[in-house]
């Protein structure tokens, strides 16, 4: 029996996602057992961003107007420059970020990941990383950010960027591991 | 006589600046007279972002390890979701920013220019704009956040995105003209 069967996840992105961020957990979700969702605030397709360009495209699962946090356990929030600059635009995909913060279900984010924890008002004395060009924003929205590869504080997990991700996906697996017991 | 004859400009930006608010600022500002110089982190040239993907280049003038504030009369930081977030990762940026304050000299931001404000540590009880998605940021920061075509606070001008261009110009022309009176 695979260790996270019967676990669903909500990945939140959209176009400009930084693309190990985001198909890096998902493979890492999938290979243990989970069911994996995209959900982004448009149908269709959403693209990557790789080494400084547009990169392949994933398809959208479920439209961010129709998602629920009850269908989820977990979420993962990917980086990219771009990708969350545009989602903290748009007040479902905030709140659908929020709800799972209201249930204390667990959030993985990484790189610029965090600017949506900011803008669902969910950093305020919680200790985490992010990229460090956000640090200060983070720090200004109340955060304790520390410079780690990974960050645990109760159901939130952070990370820094790309080269963090193999840590992440661990701790984010057993964390959900734990869901099961 | 033009009315910004004697004038020197500093544009700081890198490679993801929002292209018309690079260009516009520099050819209004060049029309009145002002001498312009194009500061970047990099030797060579950066590009421009237009419509969601890289665009033209520009020729760096200046590298930002050698700028020097006692040779300009205002800085001008344009915007593109890119820009600033690579900016605001390199401290003789920050600082070449923080120091224009520091001598109360003019400075004029759009857009997610203002980034670098925070970067730069400025923001705090000042009036300002930007685009929408860093208001939470820039309120964070301690700014009082307005939305405005632009915003005047006594040496800082903002302007919160692209069709804010025109008044964004002719506002930043009318305070360096002032200057010279």
């Amino acid at each position: 029996m695979k260790k996270l069967k019967g676990i669903k996840v909500a990945i939140l992105a959209t176009s400009g996602f930084e693309e190990s961020e985001l198909f890096e957990p998902k493979k890492a979700l999938e290979e243990n057992g989970a069911e994996v969702d995209i959900v982004a605030p448009e149908e269709g397709k959403i693209k990557a961003w790789k080494h400084g360009d547009w990169s392949r495209d994933i398809d959208v699962n479920v439209v961010v107007d129709n998602a629920d946090v009850n269908n989820y356990d977990a979420l993962v929030i990917p980086g990219g420059v771009i990708n969350p600059d545009k989602l903290r635009r748009n007040e479902k995909a905030v709140k659908f970020v929020s709800s799972f913060f209201d249930l204390k279900k667990n959030v993985a984010s990484i790189c610029h990941g965090p600017q949506m924890l900011i803008e669902a008002g969910v950093v305020k004395d919680r200790k985490l990383t992010s990229f460090f060009s956000i640090k200060k924003d983070l720090k200004n929205a109340g955060a304790n950010w520390v410079d780690e590869e990974v960050v645990v504080d109760n159901n939130l997990i952070t990370s820094r960027n790309p080269d963090d991700l193999d840590v992440f996906n661990k701790t984010l697996i057993e964390k959900l591991s734990d869901i099961k017991k």
